[in-house]
């Protein structure tokens, strides 16, 4: 059953009522975003509103749970905001348009962009369970996909056939656009997988991930389709990347700021010659959002606790050569750091 | 090269300038929408801000257009938007935080969400260039698929084997979630693709599309796995939805109101007996999105004119027992309609 995250918001806000017709607040806030929709919440409870095509859905749904689906058409939503004084939404998360149609409730408006972000740090059971299963799902059609790897594939080709399993595993969708690397297209972090054909001795990066009731995974796996020999360098940086990786899962505690995780990685690869091919943070937060709160950066100041996931990825990239990332979504339990990533091997896999 | 719209909003706008940090809006305005942007219009062009990570494809991608790429982090936004005196901004896809964040600039705002709706109705040459091979793709995929559905597939697998296709041959994206419905569950227009089965003398309905340079395709199509020998009513009812899809290509023409082409197929179907079992509308506007302007319906008011994309898509749907539409994405071109759709079959096809 969904633990929702309703009252928890509700005792943030210092608010009499909290509304969204946000997708993902409202997902936060019950577990559910229908299309059309709006949640609720005050004191005595949470009500989600949508319509025909998504309330028998929603009823199956919140049985037992502390939230009411209501078909939206009873009263208006400006008398039913209008009972409140101070109503908190999101102003990052609604448009200026609904912002001045929902004004017409006389209510007093508060920004509770800060409160989500907060709230959503840390991460519930459900929230876990989630996360997990969609990490699962990754890693389970990464194995799938390697028997399959042919000489002569495009990068689109193999991202298709990646997203094709996810889904025939149960995903819900992507966490983001996936991105498949071969030769040297891997030494750009953010590259748009195109129509580049693999050839014998190729490295291929693959960063991917799938949804599961909204929340995501992320992984990245980086391996050699044969050895043509000349991959001395990139076998060194292979396994210093791998062992900045593993430090990080070894090392970091709850009690530690983002910064001091990414320091980890990062003066371990700075100690062994890499520190200025580790051109990006370590990592960031995973949830409803590929990418959200917390930071683990050099600018990561806050302190991280058990409950919050993010990802552990540190990398290394030559121009023109090679790059290098090995990812794990992990989450920190009882004062330290759980990987969700154990079916998929980080050996350096030569296919 | 593209064929932007820059020129043609301003032109609509009783404003000093144009600015927007949509997606979809930006791509609307120049064919380009990247994730950190925004698009500046005024008498004199059009600038297109964003960050290195989409600079050089920009610069090329705008090469011979009107539109100037920009790196961001010149000078700061509200003082180049507090260069105008009145900018006109889209208060529904800009949110109440960026709102807020604007008004420093010290301009005055105009809402212009209707002048982009009413120019995004009217399709220019390269907007139906990338329609028209956004529906090609569909059609491949489809036909690609058809030799390969066998009894024991869940919907779930059929959706992730057609978007594998989509994706091969080149698509973007998904236009929307794929529908896939078995037997009866294609009596629910709107069904939730899920784990059911195909058995023998089920029927299939598949309703999907997808992008090309954000723009969509929407193709449905019916047809039976097998034929079991007990469904009479279902070909019959299938007779004339078809005949109703085909009335409609025959006689709308520019100058009908959305209401009357709606009619073509609503009355032809009132006149067989199915009049109550036609229960949406004929279509709708298909473009960056895939619900947009002008409505083909009974509420459809706007005259059409060439240059207008929409769906054909009557349906007939009998509760528990089967659910039939036949969908093209069309365009009025020299007063006529000209379908996009020609690849796939639509006389009652039994695999």
């Amino acid at each position: 059953m969904v633990l929702t995250n309703c009252k928890k918001l509700f005792a943030a806000a210092n608010v009499d009522a909290i509304y969204t017709e946000c997708e993902f607040l409202m997902r936060y806030a019950t577990g559910m975003g229908p299309e059309n929709g709006g949640v609720l919440i005050d004191k005595d409870g949470a009500t989600l509103y949508t319509d025909s095509r998504y309330i028998e859905a929603a009823k199956k749904f919140f049985e037992g749970s502390d939230v009411v689906p209501v078909l939206w058409g009873g009263k208006k939503l400006t008398e039913i905001l209008g009972a409140y004084q101070r109503v908190g939404i999101s102003y990052s998360q609604t448009s200026h348009a609904r912002f001045l149609a929902l004004q017409k409730s006389g209510a007093e408006f508060v920004d509770v962009d800060t409160v989500f972000t907060e709230s959503m740090i840390v991460k519930n059971e459900w929230e876990l369970g989630n996360i997990a299963r969609a990490c699962s799902i990754a890693e389970d059609a990464l194995n799938m996909l390697l028997p399959e790897i042919r000489e002569g594939m495009t990068e689109t080709a193999l991202a298709a056939q990646l997203e094709y399993n996810m889904r025939k595993l149960g995903a819900q969708g992507l966490a983001f656009e996936t991105i498949v690397a071969f030769g040297a297209n891997a030494a750009v972090p953010h590259h748009e997988t195109g129509l580049t054909t693999l050839k014998f001795g190729d490295e291929i990066l693959v960063d991917f991930g799938c949804r599961v009731n909204g929340y995501c995974s992320d992984i990245t796996r980086t391996f050699l389709f044969g050895d043509d020999g000349k991959h001395e360098e990139f076998k060194k940086a292979y396994s210093h990347v791998l062992r900045a990786h593993e430090l990080v899962q070894e090392r970091a505690v709850s009690g530690m700021t983002g910064m001091q995780v990414d320091a980890i990685a990062r003066d371990y690869l700075q100690a062994n010659g890499y520190g200025e091919l580790f051109t990006h943070s370590l990592g960031h937060g995973v949830g409803l959002n590929i990418h959200e709160a917390p930071s683990v950066s050099v600018r990561g100041e806050k302190t991280l606790a058990d409950g919050m996931v993010f990802s552990d990825e540190p990398g290394v990239y030559v121009e023109g050569e090679y790059g290098i990332r090995i990812e794990d979504t992990v989450v920190l339990q009882d004062g330290k750091i759980k990987t969700f990533m154990g079916k998929t091997r980080k050996d350096l896999l030569i296919l």
